[in-house]
């Protein structure tokens, strides 16, 4: 359900409508690097994406990339090496830094970035929309 | 480690050092209501916090409020209702909400607020300072 407009005081139904189960979340679509976004916070949009094989090497010039790992093994690839992210393990890819993300297997992923950034940065394809909402 | 101001690309090592366990962090303090900033993402900062009893009625007027819960259970008190989250869930608090947070046995939680915003939002007392990182 989306937010309404106004920020009138939410009643306890719609309070726990807001409320997000990420386990629920993930259960509701099968494509892989095609994020889902959850909820709002302020002009950032918290996502959820599930990842397997390699994404496609990019970078945001214009803000930081946010990945928490739900669930599986995600890798972060950078030019100068990876790194390796488990359940409850996070990283943030500085702003301009080159990346690619890879899992051998599904991996669960939260992704946290201000509303209108393109997953794939700079790459050359069409970026998944992040407008779909569940 | 603090990133260095000047975000150039980092090496692998650093790479190494900046990915983030968030178990391992919890573990690294037992104060209640605390929270410790673990990285920055663009202009916010994201914290972990150990919760038990009741917190303070609060609101903030100009940020969204953002909990996700990683082990335990927390109750996000609002005038007209609760919001009962266990692990993988979370809820955004709108701007402007009175809210309480409020775990009867200690919880385990993933914050992310822009750098400078008070624990305790319009609430007397003094904020936690969100400086510390861990």
């Amino acid at each position: 359900m989306r937010r309404p407009a106004t920020r009138r005081q939410p009643t306890s139904e719609e309070a726990s409508v807001d409320k997000i189960n990420l386990s629920d979340k993930l259960s509701k679509f099968d494509e892989f690097y095609s994020p889902k976004t959850v909820t709002d916070l302020n002009d950032y949009k918290v996502a959820v994406v599930k990842a397997k094989g390699e994404f496609v090497w990019h970078k945001h010039d214009e803000t930081d990339d946010f990945f928490l790992v739900l669930g599986g093994r995600l890798t972060i690839q950078l030019r100068d090496g990876d790194v390796h992210l488990g359940p409850g393990e996070l990283f943030v890819v500085p702003k301009g830094v080159e990346h690619c993300p890879r899992a051998d297997e599904a991996a669960h992923v939260l992704l946290i970035e201000p509303t209108g950034t393109p997953n794939t940065g700079d790459a050359q394809g069409a970026p998944t929309a992040w407008e779909e909402r569940i």
